[in-house]
Parts: C-alpha cells; structure tokens; sequence
C-alpha cells in the first residue's frame, strides 16, 4: 500500500467551527517538538494559563486546558461536579443543552430540564421558576447554541443560580473570544470552551477554568471522579503551580497552536475581536436581507459569531451547500436536529470573521439562489 | 501583557515520549484546516483507518484514533467493555499496570491484580493460577512497559484468558510501531496505543481497536457508558462506515499529522521498523555496557523502545538528566514510583531510534560519568 500525503483543499471555513486558523498559529504548529516536562514547555504552559485568564476574565487558578475537545471539557465539568444522585438544572434550547443532559445523566446526576423552542432562548423566568423549592448543585447552560444561533442570558441566569444556592456551569465553546464572556463578574463556576471557534486553533483542546467554589465542591466529593483522564484533582498536579508531575501525556503541538492564537486574541484586544465579530454579523445580515434572506433565531438574541439562516421554501437546502463546497470553496454547516434542512449555519468565528468572507459567502449565496 | 510567540529548543528526545518528529509529520500540521465532515477529510479518515488496521495487524472494522492521549484510549476500551460489578483481571508491573486498576474501578469493575516485581515480567503461570475457578469478562496487561522497560508475554496470557472464557485487553501504547504487535493472531479484542511513541507523530490521539467479540460484549450491554466522549456507539457514527454524523468535532491537524506518520511506517515496513528499533536497542546496550551501565530489566524481556538503564551507586541521576538537557539538548527520562532516582529511561522510539541518537547520548554519558 503506497498512500500518498494528504493535501488539503483550500477551504473558507464559514461553518459551526473549525474556524480558519492564522499562518502564525498553523507555523507554531511545525516547530519541532519538546518534552512534556521540559523546563521550556512548563514556561510555556504558564503563558498559555495567564493568557486564558485573561480572556475568560477571571483570576480562577484552575484555569488551563484539558486534553480533548469541547465535549471532553464538557465531561470534565460534570464528571468533576457531579456525585450520583446530585440534582442539576440544565437549560434545553439545542443540541449542546440536550448533551448536557446526556452527560450528567451518565454521571449519575437527576436532571430537571428547563426548555425552551428551538432558536429561542432560555429565559431567566423559566429557570426562577426551576428554582422555586429546589437547591441543584449546578444550574448548567450553553451560552452561545451553536445549533440555533441563540446567545442565552447567562448573566441573569447565573444570578439566579447563586441565590438558590447553586453552582453555574456554562458551555462557551462557542462564545469565548467572539463575544464578551466573563467569568468572575457574572458568578461563572465551571466553564469550558473549545479552541476551533473564536479562538481560531485548531480542535484538540477544551479550556476550562473552575472557581474557588467550584474547587471546593470538587474537594468535599464523597466518591472518586468516574473518569480518571478527567480529575481536576490529578490534572492539578501537571498543570498547577509547584513541581510538575506526570499524569498524562500533554498534547504538545495543540498547546504550541493554542499558545500562538491566546496570543493572538490578547493582541488584537478582547474589546476590539468583540466589535469585530459583532460588525462582520451585522453586515452579513444587510447582505442576507438583500438576497430575502433572514436569520431563523430569536431577533435580539442572535450570535455574531454563528448565524442560522433560514432556508427560503421550496429551496433543496444541500444543493446550495454542496455548491458553496464545490464551486466556491466555501464550507457553512447544516441544520441539526428540528433544524435540519431549514437552516443553514454560517459561521464567522475568529479569524474567519472578516468583511471580505462575508462579501464572499453573499456574493456566493447571491448567484446560486 | 504582550507574550512573545512560543520557540522551542532544539531537543534529541530520547525519554519515554513524545519521541521526535519527521519533518513531513511537522509539515502536514501546518497545512490549511478543512471541516470535520469535509469530503477531503472522510476520505482521509478512511485512509487513517485503513493504515491503522495494517500496522495493528488486524482486520477489526472497528479501528480508530480515539480524541485524547493514550491514557483517554485506555479509558474508552475499560469504559465501554466494563459494566458496574463485572470482575477484571490485571497484570501490574509497573505505572500502567496500576493506572489500568485505577481506570477499571473507576468504571465500576471489580479488579483481581495479579502483580510482579517491577522490572519482571508477569508469568503467565501468574495469570493461569488467578484463572483457576474465576471467568473475568475481561484480562487486561500492558504489553511494553513504560515504567520498567520490561515487554510482557502477551500472546501466552491472551491464549490464557480465551482458555478461560474472557476478553484480552492489552495496553500497546509503546509497542506499537516499535516491535511485534499482532492483534488478530494474538487474538487481542481491544488495544489502545499512543501516537507518540513508536508512531513518531506528537501526542494527542489514541488509535484503539475492537474485534468482533469486544464489540458484542459492547451490545450486550445492559447500561449506558459512562462516558458520553468515549462511548464507542456514538464514535462508530462518526468514524464507521455510510453517511457521518456529527458526534464531536474530531482533532482535525492531529489526524493530518497520524496519517503522514502511518504512512511514514508503512512506507519503511513494519518488519524493517520492528528491526531497526531491535538493532539500536542491542547497539545501545553495547554502548552502555562499556561504561559499565546495564539495563535494570530482566533479561530476555527487555524492550527494544525504552531502555531502563541503573544509576550507578553514588551518582547523582537527577545532575546528569539535568545535564544531558542543558548541556547537549538531550532528553532522557526518570525513573517512576520505585524506580525513582535509581533509572534512567531511555526511549529509542520510532523517528528518534538512530545510530546516531545511540551514539550521542553514549558520548553525552560518558563525557558525564
């Protein structure tokens, strides 16, 4: 068997994540390699935590990524937070709310679900009235849905969660870098994201950052965590401060690509990719509106960095896509769930969030419908 | 707060992994990122896959890279193959043996440790009398031992455990790519390995395999698995045959760089491999001898991947590890749990197993001692 090297195509990355990822971070990424305790690679797994606090906003210490992707980050919250038999309140207005539940039932966790309509949002209401006569362990919601494009109120949320005496966990894969997320002013115990959205590194790993309630839970724990890989406990021992010590493998390459595009996001100023992401959404949505085209979730609440576009009636929705593809190069992602086959899902994350993609994906769009 | 981008020093790594890179492996990293379902990169996958089975010697269709470390593929073959209450047998000669205890417990099982000194191998006579009146539904072993440099008699204990009605589940994590592993004439029905080791390519993906047997004992499951991330169910949707579902969004540059690094082996033959980690094994144990330095593993079971060298009395081992580092960039690693301060491990695995390597960290000793 004689395979040949894999050349990618060209691709403009416009869909749910991977995002495109800048030249100095895919250059970082072929420099050659160093042990994982190598004094070299300990300094530079200080930066990469610094750096991640400084864009999740917080002074947590347990903030640093996890091996894996964002789902892995996922499991690691709940599988750190929850003890069988433990109750979670967990927003449902998506996918990644419908996988939360999935995994902290496989922690053992009892779940009451708080739904909402696709592509509308959890309202804090809902959730106050989850609360009456209940104190969960966690209140748990996805910040930005990926799957309908709706950007929660996690801010008044997680103040509801404090006040029932709860710890809040949220999902910001999709959020962190391309909207404001912050950690310590809103009350945030656990969260995790992923580095292929708005960080713009390649998937691979989940940064998470755990506060000092968070840690506390984890340390009156009555059971061992159910996932060894996961431990907070044993993970703060390669990644905490002090004298190194080797519990897994760390993917040396990926915190080489993550190290580059933290330094990359603080550069460019949080403020600024912000105003970026929301500028670039808001002129996708003149040149949709142009082509009849509007966005399928709830007005008000819609992410900058990933927009659901409603497929017009009688439109074979995987043609188009399948042209962008083909003819322009240009990924968007498909529908989920409910979703399927009446959105489509641009995404403009990170580095690809940029005037001239988005002139790219309308013209684009503009000649094929 | 402006970090300067991350340059790694130029490093011989001669430890217990990551091992060195090929360049091409370096370079296909740095290549443009394609999506998760893109086209491009299904075909690719099934090429990984393909290669896979290859160099495990097997013709499992269930055979993948896992999205975590070697440590996450341990976990997915324990967490999918063990249910609450189900007895294993594990062979413990060393770290892994012990981690394989930790991970089954924690998965519920209920674990019978058939244990050896470290640096012995574990008779197989060991694990036929812990198999007298007990049906496990799994016998689990580390093949090459990291910790130890010691290589178990893995194709007698798996005969052993088919003899007694149970599963074989085998950590080649460092033999894979480095000596003989043959899943299917061994009859193995579930290994886990790592990329960084005898694969040569940087750590963060788990490639495992499940035979047929594994996989019923999957079906036959009366619960879910505990592990959302890792439940095999799930993974086939996205890494099987037919049309992929989304399930995570799989490390995207980490599989660039696993296919070149297959495709590196396969290209060189896995024989010719097996040979050249062989030959440089001997011409270390050579090189070593004549500063009268020998291996701390018993004899006729010595890896050929990683050397477990004695410090001798009197020598400060951390002083001279530091030193080799500092002073000739050559990385070698320390000695774990009992062995602490009285090893030296020295890894000649895949792209860093060379005459010249031997020649440069015999020198760097003897300059040294």
């Amino acid at each position: 068997m004689n395979l040949r090297s894999f050349t990618p195509p060209e691709r403009i990355l416009l869909g749910p994540g991977p995002s495109g990822v800048p030249p100095s971070v895919l250059a970082a990424m072929s420099r050659p390699l160093v042990g994982h305790l190598d004094p070299s690679f300990i300094d530079m797994m200080e930066e990469v935590k610094l750096m991640l606090r400084k864009v999740f906003l917080t002074d947590n210490e347990m903030t640093f990524p996890v091996s894996g992707t964002g789902s892995a980050g996922m499991e690691f919250c709940f599988a750190n937070l929850i003890e069988p038999g433990d109750e979670v309140v967990i927003g449902v207005n998506g996918v990644f709310g419908s996988r939360m539940v999935e995994v902290a039932e496989r922690c053992g966790a009892s779940v009451v679900q708080v739904k909402s309509e696709w592509g509308s949002i959890i309202d804090p209401a809902q959730i106050s009235d989850a609360l009456i006569d209940r104190t969960p362990k966690l209140v748990a919601m996805v910040h930005a849905e990926t799957s309908t494009g709706v950007l929660n109120p996690i801010q008044e949320i997680s103040r509801l969660a404090h006040k029932a005496g709860s710890l809040m966990l949220v999902d910001t894969v999709t959020s962190l870098g391309g909207c404001p997320v912050r950690v310590d002013d809103w009350g945030i115990d656990a969260a995790y994201s992923g580095t292929q959205k708005c960080l713009s590194s390649p998937p691979g790993l989940s940064p998470v950052t755990l506060s000092g309630r968070a840690m506390e839970a984890v340390r009156s724990r009555k059971s061992k965590v159910q996932s060894w890989y996961l431990d907070v406990s044993l993970l703060a021992n390669y990644w905490g401060e002090g004298v190194r010590a080797y519990h897994h493998t760390a993917p040396i390459t990926m915190n080489y690509a993550l190290h580059e595009s933290l330094r990359l996001v603080l550069e460019e100023g949080l403020k600024e990719r912000w105003d970026r992401h929301e500028a670039n959404h808001i002129k996708l949505k003149e040149g949709l509106s142009e082509l009849n085209l509007s966005i399928a979730s709830q007005e008000g609440h819609q992410l900058w960095q990933l927009n659901a576009v409603t497929v017009p009636a009688g439109t074979n929705e995987a043609a188009i896509r399948n042209s962008l593809l083909t003819d322009s190069g240009i990924e968007i992602g498909a529908g989920l769930g409910p979703f399927a086959g009446k959105v489509w899902r641009i995404g403009l994350m990170g580095h690809s969030s940029s005037e001239g993609n988005v002139n790219k994906v309308v013209d684009a769009l503009k000649s094929l419908l």
